[in-house]
């Protein structure tokens, strides 16, 4: 657990040991295919964390990211609302950027979290889901009036 | 944890235990557009066990699946051994059965292992991963020889 | 386009065609990251032949496999029922076998067609969808009556 | 055909013809579990067009999305260079926009050509795949050198 204040950012110390455990969890990745560790450590509005790793697959799409790993875990522990996300993987020349398909998975649970980029050095960027997915596509686009309404037809 | 030894079959009490822990993570299912709950609970062989629910997507292909998530759960705590997973829903007229997906990611560690499908009055069925994939694509297969072999032309 | 009676088993003929169409299919697999090359050529129930390869990606788990491919590329087209699906890599020690996502995205159209899984010599084994993914998980299982209906509490 | 010279913006006329093309994709939806109907239309640096739209499962997250659709299209035919893709969908209140999982997809075919995102109108706004996907991850950043290089221990 990591002690925290409601919707105060994060003191320097939460985010160093935030992205220090995201370091921890990367050496659990499973990732015999790609050979690229990530580890990501999530933190909820509770203050609680949660790690992840990437867990990969012989059929190569069915493999998890660590962010989504990160987050399922939360949501099965019963934590849904999050401040904060730091990914760490192995390489030095640039601060490691999560895949589309998690900053989908995280706009889910909301737009405006943050989420820290980082180096093997602990150096990062702060970047918030928004700006990782502007206009993005989310729950309640679903339920937007349509022009056309379909009927089951199977 | 569950107290169990190595290779012997799970105890009836085991099973049950199982199958709980499937129906209490089932509760925290994140499952807004199916309306389909479902929920897992994975016995390593170091007799842990991991649950997990099924964590849906505005964009549904996008979701993860409770099996999955117990396991990537279980590897990004570094457990990547398995004597059996239960699988709980809310469906009482059959045995609620694994997806195509899930039963990839099963595979990936080992298919020689345990699956329990689960009815609400805790009654199940057991199968094991090879009757549920049969003649799988497994990590071996990625390494076999080939008859062509591709340059990286990109 | 092969001509083929309706629920006739597929001539001879008409199989060596169909594999030799996903082994041509198999050339347009952009699969930098795994070099593992897989081609697809499914037969429609109008007798139209659609072919499909494995497309990769950076971020390994959103790739598409080629007989999903191939079944996405005809139901856009607007057939929706299928007689068989051949499937062909490099692999010769082997008949490939389709992954548990790709099974399961056959079953969305019905259990009760075939799967010919073959070798570059040309080779083959059929087996059908209900073989390859037993027990299956389809819509149907979405429908039925549920124990506990969960209200949309999002 | 789209007849459309080399790197030069599109013409209104091409736009028009792409929007209306993914429109017509539309129609052609399986989508019996989201009823939310997706159409998509690739124009290729060669002035091909291919038309996809979302091919939903009972394990939604097995589905394809309509942008998907099309790309593995192309590049099961052999196309792997594009100028833009047009999305449609039945949505009338906002310009529809890609979720991050086609994002990517997307952007494995790089980051600097054209996403037209539109309404049933036929009105539509032009983003390019970098500004939907800031900071993206990529193919070469699988390649970078890493701090630590890891065995295949399996
Ligand atoms: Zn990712
Ligand atoms: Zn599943
Ligand atoms: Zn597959
Ligand atoms: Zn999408």
């Amino acid at each position: 657990n990591i002690k925290e204040q409601g919707s105060q950012p994060l003191s320097q110390e939460t985010v160093k040991e935030l992205i220090k455990q995201s370091q921890e969890a990367k050496k659990h990745a499973y990732c015999r295919y790609s050979k690229f560790r990530v580890g990501a450590a999530l933190l909820t509005n509770e203050n609680r964390v949660f790690t992840g790793c990437n867990v990969e697959n012989a059929c190569y799409n069915l493999g998890i990211c660590a962010e989504r790993t990160a987050i399922a875990k939360a949501v099965s522990e019963g934590y849904i609302t999050f401040k904060a996300i730091a990914i760490a993987s192995d390489v030095s020349e640039k601060f490691i950027t999560p895949c589309g398909g998690c900053r989908q998975f995280m706009r889910e649970f909301g737009s405006d979290w943050d989420v820290y980029l980082s180096k093997p050095d602990g150096s990062c960027l702060k970047m918030t889901v928004d700006e990782l997915l502007p206009v993005s596509f989310g729950p309640e686009d679903l339920y937007m009036e349509k022009v056309f309404d379909i009927d089951n037809k199977y």
